[in-house]
């Protein structure tokens, strides 16, 4: 089993971007502790990042054949990008959407996702937790 | 560590209740799932199922003092209650919130959530392994 | 056939209640009527009220196997109650909505209801009759 | 008594119009029904049906003084016509307002009606049986 | 110069219909009062009313070369009327709108016109004396 | 019959103020003409303008037994003064409120008047001449 | 092959009306265009032109049976009626829907459709070219 | 003169709930300084605490007869409950309402109240002191 | 303790102005009732009426130092003014919001306060007890 | 004549994505339909797809001078992007928007066009024909 | 070249006002520094303050023809003055809108200005430096 | 002192761009500006335009820790990026907001801005001049 993470805009800046929110850990953290659960469950992950809608477009179409599942932190194109809505529901994948914060108790227009509806489902709130969460949902979603 | 988990309405009726959204597990079988879970990492926890928003109310005020944290599915109520809301706020007890089926892709008014901002975060959308998740989300939580 | 009659909150206040808007007849007066024409169609009626949201939900739940269908004034749950509307659809039988009073006239927000999309069909602004012609719709219904 | 039966644009299509919303049965099916179920009640019936909205408020204003009462799907015309709406008021007599569907289960648009606030009550979602109830509740409203 | 007058749905029935809002006077009356003030000013009028809105349209559509204004009272149709408010523009002819009840202090869908935006000017709330002061405007706006 | 002439902010500059919505009369030349149709219709006015809120509600005030009705232009403060209009409704004197321009094909925030329900009836968009048959509408109010 | 093509309110007007919006071409020059377009098509079709909703539904209706599809300028009923909408469901047959101007670039009221949802596609915005475009469409919809 | 005083949920909590908002009284505090006013005044109170809105419709209705009129706090179902609002009118006894916070400057849906137009009044904002000019203002109102 | 008493629009006209809402006590019944109590109390007031929302905030700016509260009653200003609101910030002084009628049950653009949300609580529906309540209300507040 | 093809995000996909949607042919078969029609009309095309919003952006300002129009399916940037508007206002080059589902009967946000408003005219619901169509409309366009 | 320098409601109280919000500059240190720049830049400047709409707009009334433009701060009237707006537009002089906060990231109703669009520009955020930076603005602006 | 100045979407068309709106300048016109003030200022910048939000963000990013500041006219992504905001919000740079035109009287969709309440401030209106205004504005907020 693979499974495709996607990192959306400015989570490379995670560490040092508004730490009362996001909290200290950097990607790199979160990618090494995502490796390590891959590791536990056997399966294989690969980590891609970018600040680009277009090319997270990209990405998604690519992971048709060579992946199984999708976890993606969409970060603020969660809630402006009907393209990734759109490459999400072309892809046939199975996706899991991740938030490190609560997007319910910061600003109203974070409440809604685009992407929510094309997703098997949806976790947030945990910090670097969401991410681990996140990938024993989509594997445990695959395995049945 | 002791951990109140809380079904909400119509949660009782898990297995024959609309299978196609909500899945042929029953309520019995989510509970017997949650506590070998909690067997696995060595915590307590208490399951309750009502459809009454008062004695969900009555419920979360009294885990004060008792319990760690709180594990809850308000179900219909999620929408509904600020009863619910502030009993959670009052209690000043961490509470994660969980959902069956994925909230985003049903009627619009299910979207919404008066819950959310109290708690620490939310998980949607993964049937019985949402529970599972979040009961993994709290004792992580509490853990740190 | 057996049919459940559920009265919602405050309707046992009939006669007394602002009878400008309800009209004069009790609960009892409505209770006699329908048992007489249950008689008339040669099926079975009960009847409860409670002013309890989640007593409501109970009685639906547990009318699965018991009755054959559900005739039901929500009354102010109507407006407010997604756990009345997920009961009707848990319980899986068929339910027509009555209202006394013609709901459209009212104020705006008694002009949406929450149950009706779950149910056969509504009924309002007879009065009493509301209630017998409510219950020829559901008879006639699962005689089909 | 003497009631002007009313039907709306498109329903001179039934029977073979979206039969799984409307039914089967044609509109010379359900006059039939309507005039033996008047035959019982011992009253009057005179059924019309246009497309024109213009013809429906020609009709209404011209039923004052010649009938008792009129019961009356205004089908689409529900949703836009303020002149039908006016046209009850001017007549003033009682109308009862009925529809095949239950338009709270359609598109949103569907469910907001001009006419309602002047009709004494309205009953939808029993197919040809909305019209008979209706029937019985003019008559029963009249009767009183 | 001759001015078309426009009566819309319902408006026949004045002195019977809801007299409270529309006073006693007939539609004849006002006719008739509107023809001596025709005749006061030395200009021809020519009254017209129909209950449906295509016959407005055409009544408008044909005044062009015939009239040298319109004054209409749209009734219903002002609110839900975008064929009346294109056939007004279609016949580039000054239009004064006219209403005999005060719009502003009634139901909030009356507030609103599709015709006003095409119309020279508005009047609204002075019973018949509506219609004489919108003879007066549209006559002291053409001989400019 | 004595009839207070209210002006509303800013219509001191007409005749310079923006003239091709306004157009070129000044507030004198208005005046004037007002003061000859008051000789032809054998009644008193009194005009006033002024730019603040407050001294239209004190010049309403005053009004009551020494005016039988206020004619009155409130400009800017027909979308925003509720003081005004709790000052008619407190003075108890029949008002018709006019407008020089046809306030509904300007911009949107400019249809909607808080003065309008508390007045008999409005008039817009016949230049000066809203006053001069808004006088007409008054005097004819008062005499019936 | 044999196509109905159906003009909605104000088109008999074109030419006249609002060139600058609309184009100079007049209706018969259309007809003739699509009369020209249908020959080379080896199609057959017939046009109607009416200000009246009721008789363009009348129109829908009896067009089943008789033609294999529907192309129709619904002009301002586009906007407010859902008789027109129904009928074409009712018909169950394709319909293409074409206007002249850019809704897109006029008043907010016109950018909403109700017949839309029911036509196999839209097209607005060029001309005359708007009908030719949409008789090809409909055209090569049908052979597939 | 004797008064019902009703508690709605999460009040039981007070003194440990969310002190930054609610202070530090408990409810025993309060209804100790209410029985010290009543005494102060001459009447009598009986003071009731529940989660559950049933209970709360329940208790309302029966205080017809017994009470001469309702102080009631009822904090989150202020802003869900129409059962209260329809309990209060069906009661038929004067009620007034109390919040502790400001209710104002907190989350947007706690400024509104199904419960306050059907109260003489509403007291928001002065904590513990909030109850005690309620039941100054109840006892006023029912003296005159 | 010194406590400034604002009145706003229109209040100079109480006895008079539509007595059905407002009741017959004239403003100066008011303030001697409120100087009788303030001197129970052991306080000093001063009282201000205005119909000017700016010589409001003037008189608001001007009591810091001055005074220890304001007692106000904006009326119509309280749904318009932001002037107000700023001026309460602005001079730091604590200031109960009161009003004479219930503004919950009157026209909607009256439920909304710009000033409530900068005031320490809300007091309305009692009549001229409002007043007297929002005394005892400020009084108890700055004595804490 | 020269027309710049434009295929926007996900439109690559074509073929395997949501065929019940988008149909089964591929970007490619459309391309070739496109040459093939391009020829028949004796005019050039260049087709080009991207799923990134800005090299759309720049590909549209690099047309001016080098094409004569622009054919552009935005797909989902349909909705969300003001920057692809404000690069056709930029390039004054005439452009036509195709769409190859009816987007008024998808997701309701799927109706609403940033772009339509600086084109030509919108075509949409014709599979693989809308593109065909909408070549001709700009051919057509850019001939007269 | 002479500027009207014009500060709305509750700019006099700057320095003691909310320092946190609006610095700790008083008005005439704002007005020295204007009048420092004015000095360098060669212009003449006038100052004033007032907490009244309406003398605003007769100050603005006033300065045409004896100004060259205006730099106002409207303040609390940003958000609810029409009669300023129409001020301006009656001035025909050119303005600068300026603030002293940024408001965009404050109460939502501080976004929205009446005035901007009649203005040439607007400036927010800088503290006092606004005011400098909206000199020179509107400096450059006359002088082009 | 280094300032980082960004040019969003369609800004390398200024000059033969819409230039009723966007003026005849070019961006190269305004870069030298911008220098030429730098020097006189005594301070570095660097200017940067693309037509890719993604990039945007990349170059927000990067800013930290090089440059003191950020001059940024987002263009087009002001109304639709969220991860521009969030770029700024982590970069936890000063920015401040400028446009070329006055936002307030164009379409309502470019009156909104996701990145203002990130920024010290937003200057708009003014041409090339809101960037010269904006360098002082960030130079002046920096020295502070």
């Amino acid at each position: 089993m693979k499974i495709l993470v996607l990192h959306g805009p400015n989570l490379n800046m995670l560490g040092t971007r508004e730490p009362e929110i996001y909290g200290s850990l950097t990607l790199d953290d979160i990618n090494a502790a995502l490796s390590q659960l891959a590791l536990d469950l056997g399966i294989e992950i690969e980590c891609f990042q970018t600040n680009s809608e277009g090319r997270l477009v990209d990405r998604i179409q690519s992971a048709a054949g060579l992946f199984d599942g999708i976890l993606i932190n969409p970060a603020a194109y969660t809630h402006t990008s009907i393209a990734i809505r759109d490459a999400i529901a072309a892809a046939a994948l199975p996706a899991v959407e991740v938030h490190l914060s609560n997007i319910h108790n910061r600003e109203k227009f974070r409440t809604k996702s685009y992407i929510a509806p094309m997703a098997i489902g949806q976790i947030c709130g945990f910090g670097a937790d969401s991410y681990l969460l996140g990938l024993r949902a989509i594997f445990n979603h695959i395995k049945k």
